[in-house]
């Protein structure tokens, strides 16, 4: 019930082939249902700080199982969780870019995209998550 | 003057009952008088992301004496703590959930929950440290 | 295919039962597939700084599939992997108390143990194990 | 003179390929020639502790221009480098599996291989530098 390589590698196709049409290369991560790391693709001329926020956002999507930029409506200043970017090592991730990936109504890893703006990122991750 | 593992358990126990009547499964930590964790448990299918958050939260509640929704109110931009969230290595929690623990007038250490809202943590947390 | 809370209380209390038994208390973690947290106790009395090194343990040989034992001969200066205590952030644990879970052949978790003597925490680790 | 993403993908294949005639699953990484990740692949089974090690050993071999077997002599007790792997946050690693990649001369970036032996490590990262 947890993804495969293949998985990651169809969910990434995808989006790299919606970051083309949009024009803004992006870095693209997927994790295992335990959060793991199963695959990470950096297009080229994509921001090299863009690495690790998307997968701390496909980590974020996962470990909360909600979508990166709902947690963020969650997490300003005098919301409910406020403050919890800096949790778990600050490797949450709290704007527009991570979206879980769900087979039979569970959650089974999830997709992250950093790169460009979040509107562009979130984008993309839904044509990633899309092909699952 | 300091928790036990049975008080931890029992703590824990009241906790997940509640967690059980809400209906949302949890993260739940208790820390002693040191701020060291006695217990944590996390219930099936409860947030992995929280696993770090109720460690931190029970953590936070002791190292300051103090619910952390209390904390939170004072650590929202341009209030006097504003900022707090990121000492410690990152681990002080500043949304509602940690509940400190006293005996006897003296706090003896603390109850974190994170899996849910932030009115159901603390909920959850209340109904923890009321079983002490 | 994963562990539960129920199985994680299980592996613990029959853990607890050799310890007791040694009469030298400990502290003892489960972790799923992920190598995610389910459980984690710290008798009466155990070291606090063991807390980490539990939970290393059981993250450890989730992550690698092993008793942390074998792989601490494995990571002696002039080994095959001396030096691999650093990597992953400084979560991996190179002495004996840790040793994976396992289903039908396929590894599901792991338990910790820290608290005594290598041959102690292998020992109370070995009983936990014993319970899945 | 830097890598590309398509390159990453034909060393990353040639990798994969090595591995599947070893019948161990491995991660592979490859980075830039400023160290920073390219693509990182887990094959199925592969263990969870190595993603960051394959990454590790990807960074260490481009940042030292030097496969990181070599430096791992060199990091023994008593030893020149000894210490090195504490370094940079731990992520330098000393053990077998970490290849620079050079072009006209010039080392353009590195591939990491973890998942197996130090012996398997190696003997698929070479194969994945011999496709550059």
């Amino acid at each position: 019930m947890t993804l495969t390589l293949d998985d990651a590698r169809r969910i990434i196709a995808a989006a790299e082939a919606r970051a083309d049409e949009i024009g803004q290369p992006m870095n693209i991560a997927v994790v295992d249902a335990g959060g793991n790391l199963i695959s990470h693709v950096r297009q080229d001329g994509a921001w090299i700080g863009s690495i690790d926020i998307s997968i701390s956002k496909a980590w974020t999507s996962r470990a909360f199982d909600i979508e990166t930029k709902d947690l963020g409506e969650n997490a300003q200043p005098g919301q409910q969780f406020f403050g919890i970017h800096t949790t778990n090592g600050g490797r949450v991730a709290i704007f527009a870019g991570g979206v879980p990936l769900s087979r039979e109504g569970a959650v089974v890893g999830a997709v992250g995209v950093s790169g460009g703006s979040g509107e562009q990122d979130q984008s993309v991750a839904e044509a990633g998550a899309a092909a699952l």
